[in-house]
């Protein structure tokens, strides 16, 4: 799939690089395949290329001083008009670039950033922090209805810039997408072990203004808990809080800057806690004879608190199309890791309490390293779902805007009032897809889940219209949301609010936090430049 | 020690209800074996008694509607005038009630606490939500500057509303002392496993309000994560979260609210995460041959993420006085448990790591109960300590206003700055003891451990002048809180910030954080009657 003339740049619309861009005759073959699956006609037109698209004039003039880091260049601005969201992707492959931002500003260092907050701040352009541009959620998008737009792309403030191996922390720049993160971790025994489906294409900076929810399925499952400390500059300056394993001096001013969005300033670095690399690991896949029975027992593993990094259920459906299984039964995938103590112990608690609750795996299929290295995780059909969970949104290059509308959502909910809460999701979103889509799938998997309830992840997709399948979308996303708020869950476990959730976030968080949150903001952003729209309005 | 004609009314100057209060024989006893170790006269002044001591009158006058549940007479203002830092004991005990609260509201439900709210904020009478009153930070004190002061008093609001056993979570009013709150939930199999030192005279709402450390020495050691939702009256009106057991919908509502100390609301009620009532556990006590050396084993426990429920460790001098040893060895107190499978694996890895690091335990005083009941904890080293941590604040009340200074105080610190810190605190209060008591000891122990650091509690004490033990104490504290700050410390790690933390709290939160946390202030106590002068001055 990868053309070697392409680089390594961010692609203008597809997930990941240009590399991973499919070619015309990919992108012909499989309409050809949806046209003769749908019995309609389905065309690929060509794909955008910055020769392709015409994107309106920048409207800023950039200040000399700024010049040397600002770019109103076609590339830069094309590659920065758009999240990932299912909406961004089909717009982007169709070409409509209609609001892309006026500059994109790429600091090299903080008082560059600072520079740019000031700027904007008094000429009133809008500034919108971004960091791999993986949004789901309308997170990065210039506003349509703002006069100018300043993309503030920490891309290039991405170095691990102390390593304290005592602590097993280290001060991390924003702007470090995860594998250069990783790779600059490595050489201490060191990792962060954040690996959203994102890890390739998303940032330090962004994981921590959207409480990215990461590698541990069960404990510390955001990344919230590794923020030791940090530092967000604000249009009314730098606020930087203490570096501390523990604190309970007032309100944590962490947890203020902590799921922000880039509405009260953007974040340059962070003290993160570390995980020395594991060399202990064990894993297994457990299968339940029904939803019912595999959810019941992943309750009782999690509450008997023996923390397995990996705690996932993936509901008979889910378990047939990503992890080659029959359908008939759902999958539990449990594993331990631990960089200092062997995990066998706690594997084998794990798997006798998930066979009493009529879990059935058998014991050479318990794989355990106890240091020496022996393979875990990856074969089988927890090696087949982690294939399928990395190359899933690659794999969507090739088929966005030709009909399919696919889409996940996910939320989170009490165990009290999960089984009522999984059925009236099944049943309001089932029937919006029957209406919406032919052919239309809808299945669930945890995520994460918590000793007080499981944190669904629902994936559907179907054959809609080529042309109307934004409109699709939104139809079932709009009765998705109702749902999850009506039946009581979050709008979002991990994928941030934006400006795609607000109209739901809006009915869950409590009208005075939204003030108070709205007081905070005047102070930090006066003139209220900072990702508009997110999480609130001024 | 207990006298049959007392109550279990909170005592107006003793640590613990009347019942709890020495002899007038006790304290003379007292006062000689102090006057003999001094070589100075002291005197044991009679205790103070709703009859001895003269209340300024009542500055309020209660409106008619407000008048069945607010108390104005002498006992209820007496004993809501202090918290019980070591300030506030011995202006107690010599019978210094200069400044009481006007009223002492103690609603019986939600409406009577709106009723208070509305009523205070539109006259402008300062309001104290008071919980069990134990704060040590000058936290529910009526301000001296106030012209009229109502202390809220949830005593009266104490009931567990709803138990969810199959989330293990609880709906729980903040009025609730701990025994109260255990003794609702010990029916249903459940418990909150919140042990602060207080526990017997601190409430659910207070420990939410203050960010209390409990039970857990390592992963969940603060409230802050049992807090599945709260509920938070306001003069601007109620901010309730939604119950959830994760989430990431922007900045969390609850963190605002967790920490706040009555400044922006009174907490009602919150849903709690529970745990199923330990049925395993293990417990040991390992020796060190130095500081230096436990520490370092404790570093090496921690980091392994085995989740010890306790990880204590206690240095030479105080495992000597509190726990037994001969004072030339450091001890650390190691502890499992789990309602719901065995934890002697975990234990056997603790102690190879321990012993690893050069801790010393012979194998019979492992302890380990699988199930059967076997005893653990409390016997031997460990079980002197627990005696002597739980009885230690009342033992206080027979030596308070006797010329004895003894406190302590606590914060976190990263592991790679520890070293340098400790032996910076040593300095910097060892001087400051010498200079100002006699014979002063100080010693150091670890409440909480984080695999980046430990949260170290200095104990001093020594012999000053009776009538100079406030001026002396303040010359002490005001030298370990510059050096805590100094160094790089928190000003607290769980006894909160009250006004007795203000100068050095101001120095360690963002100042950007205290102009955000002033403009949502702004926003929920609009004429800033809630708690003035704790955290932020408006």
């Amino acid at each position: 799939m990868t053309d070697a003339t392409k680089t390594a740049r961010r692609s203008i619309w597809a997930w990941g690089n240009e590399s991973d861009e499919p070619t015309e005759a990919e992108r012909r073959a499989e309409a050809d395949r949806l046209s003769a699956l749908s019995g309609r006609p389905v065309e690929a037109k060509p794909l955008p290329t910055t020769g392709s698209i015409a994107l309106r004039p920048p409207r800023v003039r950039v200040p000399a001083a700024l010049a040397p880091f600002c770019h109103s260049d076609d590339y830069h601005r094309a590659s920065r008009t758009y999240g990932r969201s299912f909406v961004d992707r089909v717009r982007a492959v169709n070409g409509d670039y209609a609001h892309p931002p006026d500059v994109v500003a790429r600091p090299r260092e903080e008082d560059e950033v600072r520079a740019v907050l000031e700027w904007c701040s008094d000429a009133g352009h809008v500034v919108i922090p971004f960091g791999g541009g993986s949004s789901v959620v309308d997170g990065v998008n210039p506003p349509a209805a703002a006069d100018s737009v300043v993309t503030l792309d920490l891309g290039e403030m991405n170095e691990v810039l102390t390593v304290d191996t005592t602590s097993r922390a280290a001060r991390i720049q924003a702007g470090a997408l995860g594998p250069h993160l990783e790779a600059q971790l490595k050489p201490h025994g060191l990792t962060l072990r954040h690996f959203p489906q994102s890890f390739e294409h998303s940032s330090l900076g962004g994981w921590i203004a959207t409480r990215s929810g990461g590698h541990y399925a069960t404990n510390h499952t955001h990344i919230d808990e590794f923020v030791e400390s940090l530092r967000m500059l604000t249009p009314a300056g730098v606020m930087e809080s203490r570096r501390l394993p523990g604190s309970g001096a007032g309100p944590s001013p962490d947890r203020l800057a902590i799921g922000s969005e880039g509405a009260l300033g953007v974040i340059t670095e962070a003290w993160m806690r570390l995980q020395k690399r594991p060399q202990y690991r064990a894993s297994a896949g457990v299968t339940f004879g029904s939803w019912e029975a595999a959810y019941r027992g992943v309750l009782q593993v999690v509450q008997a608190k023996l923390w397995p990094a990996n705690l996932r259920l993936l509901d008979p459906l889910e378990a047939q199309t990503a992890a080659g299984l029959d359908g008939s039964r759902a999958l539990m995938v449990v594993g331990f890791e631990s960089g200092d103590a062997p995990v066998g112990g706690l594997m084998r608690q794990a798997i006798a309490i998930a066979r009493e609750a009529g879990g059935a795996v058998d014991d050479e299929e318990i794989l355990i390293d106890d240091g020496g290295g022996a393979p875990t995780g990856r074969e089988g059909a927890v090696g087949t779902w982690r294939k399928s969970f990395i190359t899933g949104p690659y794999d969507a290059n090739r088929r966005m805007g030709l009909g399919l509308v696919a889409d996940t959502f996910e939320t989170a909910i009490t165990w009290d009032r999960w089984p009522a809460f999984d059925a009236a999701i099944r049943e309001a979103v089932g029937r919006v897809l029957d209406e919406t889509l032919d052919a239309p799938t809808l299945s669930c998997r945890f995520t994460h889940v918590y000793p007080d309830g499981p944190a669904p992840y629902y994936t559907f997709s179907g054959i809609g219209r080529q042309g109307a399948e934004i409109e699709q979308f939104h139809a079932i996303k709009r009765a998705a949301s109702e749902a999850v708020i009506a039946a009581g869950g979050t709008i979002t476990h991990h994928h941030a609010v934006g400006r795609q959730h607000r109209p739901w976030y809006d009915q869950q968080r409590p009208e005075l936090f939204a003030s108070a949150l709205r007081a905070a903001k005047r102070e930090l952003d006066p003139n209220g430049v900072m990702n508009p729209g997110v999480l609130i309005d001024p």
